[in-house]
């Protein structure tokens, strides 16, 4: 039987030299990878108890939004700049490759909400650091932060100490 | 009990005067709409034969992954240009406001598939058509379009004959 490893192709100095990039759709364009990847993200949600899933624009829609609709749970769209059409509250971060601004809706979480965060990929950490900010700033709790994969060279858990981050595939490069 | 159109906030003038905003995010931010927009999309498949389900960046990506998931098929993401790392297809086409290039991988439909498209609302039609042309470029053949919301006032669906398009929510107006 394939893991899930096996689905995510590799493409060399993509989109720049020296970078390796995991792409997801190779993932997504076999059902079997599919539901390997949305059924062993969301193991990582057993016994956790949380009112809310997170994920920012457009990859984090992808895994998060069907494990928001298996547990029964709302979905949270973090968006960039000027796409949300209400109030917003927004961040300004840096990505690997330059900067951005991503905003949500400033009633997309209520104060006390527990709030997991899901995303295809954990690079530098920027985004999911100020996602982190920015539900805390409307008052809510980041219980977990989980992603299908990590690039550890690039060590984005540096940005998110003190919480509790998991990934189902690890890469040790970049 | 509510109904899907309950959880559909209407923003009047956004982005421009004259367009009233359909915002899907007040839908998702519920778990209960969330829950009802999908089932009540993925009824519209029942006892339809297909291979793939096909979404654009980045709100087809909502509700055409966990359709997907839940009928155990693949998922195509369609990106805008530059986004995808292997040989694409790109096609482009008018926006309601201004101009864009979308894109698919060339390997992502073999030729005779059945494609359902997925997208969150169908406004002119005209990233749907470009979609169309895509996936019938790549050798797949277009079995229906599900939409959760449609703005009748725009006549999309002039731009979509001939195929079998359906929607949840008909909205008269702009």
């Amino acid at each position: 039987m394939k893991k899930i490893e096996d689905y995510v192709r590799s493409i060399p100095d993509f989109p720049e030299p020296g970078i390796i990039f995991r792409d997801v759709t190779s993932v997504l364009q076999s059902k079997d990878g599919l539901k390997l990847a949305i059924d062993q993200m969301q193991a990582l949600l057993k016994d956790v108890e949380f009112d809310v899933i997170a994920g920012p624009e457009s990859r984090g829609f992808i895994f998060g939004v069907p494990i928001a609709y298996n547990l029964n749970k709302a979905f949270i769209p973090v968006r960039k700049k000027g796409k949300l059409p209400c109030e917003t509250v927004s961040m300004e971060y840096d990505l690997e490759y330059g900067k951005a601004v991503i905003e949500m809706h400033k009633d997309a979480i209520k104060p006390g909400q527990k709030v997991v965060i899901i995303d295809d990929l954990i690079a530098t950490g920027g985004t999911i650091e100020a996602i982190t900010k920015l539900i805390e700033e409307l008052g809510g709790e980041v219980i977990k932060i989980i992603f299908l994969m990590e690039l550890k060279g690039l060590n984005g858990r540096a940005k998110l100490q003190g919480y509790d981050v998991e990934a189902v595939i690890k890469y040790e490069g970049k």
